[in-house]
């Protein structure tokens, strides 16, 4: 049995998506146990199907580690800390980022020998099927080329443990390809990992070819990697309001639209964040699963599926492995 | 009369869609005289319409600064020493971009005051016709939050004497629209911004809205600008290709194209660096205009109206006012 936590509250679309989610989730997944965490009143429909844990407060979006830290009974801080007394695979949250990672991270610990925790989703890229994990897209503010080099590693053992790759081709983000181009830190880092034969390590990539397919591993701090997730959000959304307009053009653009939907559907599927489901926080002790605050009951619904296959590929034990070995 | 100095060699493409361009450049602008640098015999189609400067070697897509200085007879040291020694108003050129604006900095000089040049490209918005001007992006490595806080006044100098913009949003680029978010240089930057009462300052923007056609002015230091330029880039070339594909599937959507051609062309006219035309070099004493390497003649082009416009708008001059006011 895989044993997954989930706060309930605190996304944008309140808890109903999550119930929904739930529900279909565990429908699918015979072999998933789930404790909810929320106002009890709200989560009524999951009655005999998750345990409920009752907790009647809720960290607001914005909210920092502190006022996480004091909200003692909320969604979030009760799901972390059951997760850690009952010894469950996972927890899930679409709350806020920054409460939510801060507050994991105190209450599980950071598995022994890991600098920075790192928050790392794999993207989709030009060939189809392929993820790159990339990380930290955004757990930290700034990370020092010694955390970089870190980030490499565990980005490599959870693309070997989550998608099979031997040798995964890792690349630093940078503005050029060439040795030597970078911030301070990533000079440092290429430096660092190329001293010391770092298995894979490929050299720089630049940002356009991140997605090309070639890389299985694309290390930043996590202030550069946020840039590079959210422009790409960004770019990917003006182009598809772009198309909607030019297929809702006339009737003629409309009949056109009915032969290339599927394509679309595709483009946008590959695209959309909600496929991804979460990202996961790596370097703590547990399987900390960060849904999109946006989510609706799909995306959530992946974001549980992204659980389960951490616990099931036990990625945190893989990383305190490999960290003891390196 | 406008008076342009252009290097004819250098870019992906070579020099025939460099004469291409200015040929078509000169006929539809009869207020510009332009002087091309590059091998005599492969500028021919030049002669009766633009002076001819021949230079015998041509700078490596890859060179750096100290590479360039060396090749004193090259079409790109030419060009730059042309510029300054005839009173030229603006310098073109397709090849090597970290050589290009290191070398146009050592030998133009920096507008006093300036700690560090920056460069500026216009970046299409979500609102038709609007443009935000975004910088650094890609002329440093790494920038102190005092040189954010000159990019942000250079920047805000730009939107106004180009498009005419009276009190220009002006925001740091961030991974959190709140303060407090961003690395430690924004942190400070936004800071010192916020203290200074600087006119238009509206705080940090993340990544996903500074194409929303809200800010008119987005500051990053030069590396994560650079990110956020090749990020987007990369996910519209992805996006294009994967509605190529959708097009191309059969007959049908075949003819579903015809229907949305037009709607599908706004949109890669609008995305489209083509049009865009070149990144101005922001803080040296000259308009220096970097075209994209793989510019072909309708990019080059453009980018020589960049040039006649920064020309026109006198730009440098608006820019060394503001520094000494400031």
């Amino acid at each position: 049995m895989i044993k997954i936590v989930v706060d309930a509250m605190g996304g944008d679309k309140g808890s109903s998506i999550v119930c929904e989610a739930i529900l279909n989730f565990l429908k699918d997944n015979k072999d998933v146990e789930i404790i909810a965490c929320g106002k009890k009143e709200e989560l009524a429909s999951l009655e005999g199907q998750a345990r409920i844990i009752d907790a009647r407060d809720i960290v607001p979006m914005e909210a920092g580690a502190l006022e996480v830290m004091r909200l003692k009974n909320s969604s979030m801080m009760m799901a972390i800390k059951t997760m850690k007394d009952e010894g469950y695979d996972a927890v899930v949250s679409c709350g806020s980022t920054g409460g939510f990672l801060s507050a994991a991270t105190i209450n599980l610990k950071m598995i022994p020998g890991v600098k920075r925790a790192a928050l790392v989703a794999p993207f989709p890229t030009q060939i189809k099927g392929k993820n790159v994990v990339i990380l930290d897209i955004g757990a930290n503010n700034e990370n020092s080329p010694e955390e970089l080099v870190q980030f490499a590693l565990m980005g490599k053992l959870y693309s070997q443990s989550v998608y099979g790759v031997e040798v995964p081709k890792t690349y630093l983000l940078s503005n050029g390809a060439e040795e030597g181009k970078g911030a301070p830190e990533v000079k440092e880092a290429y430096k660092l990992l190329k001293e010391a034969n770092f298995e894979g390590f490929s050299g720089n990539i630049e940002a356009r070819y991140a997605l090309n397919g070639d890389a299985d591993v694309v290390v930043a701090d996590g202030f550069t990697g946020n840039i590079f997730l959210k422009s790409s959000e960004g770019i990917a959304k003006i182009m598809s309001g772009m198309i909607k307009k030019a297929f809702k053009k006339n009737l003629w653009t409309k009949l056109g639209y009915l032969h290339v939907r599927k394509g679309m559907k595709e483009m946008s599927d590959t695209l959309d964040y909600k496929n991804t489901g979460g990202a996961m926080l790596l370097g703590v002790n547990g399987a900390v699963v960060k849904a999109h605050g946006s989510s609706d009951a799909y995306a959530f619904y992946n974001a549980l599926r992204v659980a389960k296959k951490l616990a099931e590929k036990d990625v945190v034990n893989q990383i305190k492995k490999g960290i003891e070995n390196a």
